[in-house]
This record gives structure tokens, sequence and C-alpha cells, in this order.
């Protein structure tokens, strides 16, 4: 099954696809989307509208977005936030559930450690995903989310069949 | 014409639309969406449908959305910025520009003053639209919203209209 992760953001948001075969996973698609427009509705439409078309290029079974680092900067949390809302909505319009994993979660689950830098989780998704070409930090990231994801799904998986087992 | 106010907020979503000619303003519907979901991502979705029908049954031409105050409570502001995301969205997705707002020029507009509190802005969105029955207080802000947008709209077509005879 294919796994999307979405690292929101208003004028870049990334998006990585990656598929799960039981315990192994392999690199499908990345990217940054640019949003576009003049004024704010426009961008969150320009959002939107390639969020969609990624969505149905790619048909992933299952979906993550970055919890949003709430700061101090008021401003740049609603502008966040914005775009975040769009992030939730293109999945879930699909029919995906949408998982939500905050960045430390993500770190650990890809690097081993919740206080990664970016240069180490691009090394670490590179290392996972052989032969991956990154578009960007931000495409890095959302390869991450897809991992995050991936391996909290397989634990799910390894749970439900143990309980199948026992019963 | 008709305009579409909306009071964004991610439990309460208010929304009003008037019909607007010439000067004169009447009011056409109100009400207030309540965003149904157990995740963020369901209730995003729900208010987007719902939303989606609004802009469907009441074919606006214009819409404005107010500016979400930015207080000092974070996850507050991260919320509120997901829900207008979408409040934005709709209305872009119609192909209608969106207007945005600051709340004290919404209450200078309608009451006359930028510090009225919401039982003086129900009482002139009352005035100015006679025979309204307002679906709640988002729902009046929402009509306050479509007031101001209305106004700023007449403003700039006396001003072209004064151009035009310049010219």
């Amino acid at each position: 099954m294919r796994v999307l992760g979405i690292d929101p953001g208003l004028r870049n948001l990334g998006w990585g696809v990656i598929e799960m075969r039981g315990t192994r996973l392999g690199h499908v698609a990345n990217g940054v989307i640019h949003s576009e427009g003049a004024d704010l509705a426009s961008r969150l439409l320009s959002l939107h509208a390639a969020l969609t078309r990624v969505v149905a290029a790619h048909a992933p079974a299952a979906a993550a977005v970055e919890q949003t680092f709430v700061n101090k900067d008021a401003v740049a949390t609603l502008k966040l936030g914005q775009a975040r809302g769009i992030a939730l909505l293109v999945p879930a319009q699909a029919g995906l559930a949408v998982g939500e994993y905050a960045p430390n979660a993500v770190k650990k689950a890809v690097v081993g450690v919740g206080h990664a830098d970016k240069a180490q989780v691009a090394h670490m998704v590179r290392h996972q995903l052989p032969g991956v070409d990154l578009a960007g930090p931000d495409a890095a990231d959302a390869l991450a989310i897809a991992i995050c994801h991936a391996h909290h799904l397989q634990g799910a998986g390894r749970l439900a069949a143990a309980l199948r087992g026992v019963a």
C-alpha cells in the first residue's frame, strides 16, 4: 500500500509517497508545492489544486500530516494553520484517514532521536529509501512523515496479527 | 448581487448572505455550521462540504472572511487558522474574489465604532436587514462581514463611476 506524507506550509508544502510491502519500504515520488496567487484565498486554492493532483496521480491508501510547530509568532502560526487546513482536507476528501505526528515523533521514527536536525533527517530518508532523489528539505520531511506513519501502521498490523493469534 | 460573509471557526462557522441592489441591502439567508467528525481532518471535511452547499444554494457573486483575531493562545490560533483555510478556499473554488476585513473594520462599518460588542453588532445587523432571523451570534457576525464588504464594493463602484465622469 502507498502512504502519503505531507509537511504543510503556505509557501512551500512538501509531499512524499512511499510503498509499504510488509516491513519493506520503497520510494514512489516526492515534491514541493509552491503556492501561487496574489491573495491568500488564491494561494490556498492553488495549494488545494496541486495537492489534489498529487493524490490523484499516486493514489495513496493512507496519509499523515506533520503536527505544526506552534511558535511564539502568532501571525506565522495562523498562516501555517491555514495551509495545514488544506493539507488535512485533501486526503480526507479522497476518503483517507489522516494521521498526525509531532515533529519529534517523526524524527525519532526515522533517525532514532527526537532532536535530529534537517540534514540528519534527509540522510536517514536517503538511507531508508535507496535511490531517492529529494526535491528539497520539505520533501525529505514529508517522506520522513510517510515513513513514520508506515512504521505506525506496521506496528498496528503486527498487534492485530498477534491478537488474532491469541484469539 | 449577493454577498457572502463568513465568520470562521472550527466548532462554529457563521455564514450570512445579503442582497445588494445599488445602496440598498436585504437579507437572504444566514446560519451556523457545526463541524462533525472524530478527528481534525474529518471535521475540516465536514466544514468544507457544508460551506460548499451554502455557496451552491445561494450563488453569491462576492465573498469576505473575517481576519482572525491572533491571540496569545497559539493552539487556539492554529485551530482557527485551519478552519479559516477552509473558509477562504470554498469561495475561491467557486471563482469568487475573497475580501478580508479585521474585526474592528467590520464593527466600524456596521455599528460606527470599532470597539462594539457582539450585542451591538447583532442589534445593528437587525436594524440594517429588517426582518432578519439570526441563527446565532456567529451568524450575526457573518452578516456584519457581508455588510462591511457590500459597503466596500459600493464605495469602489462610486469611485469607478466618479472616475468615468472625470474621464
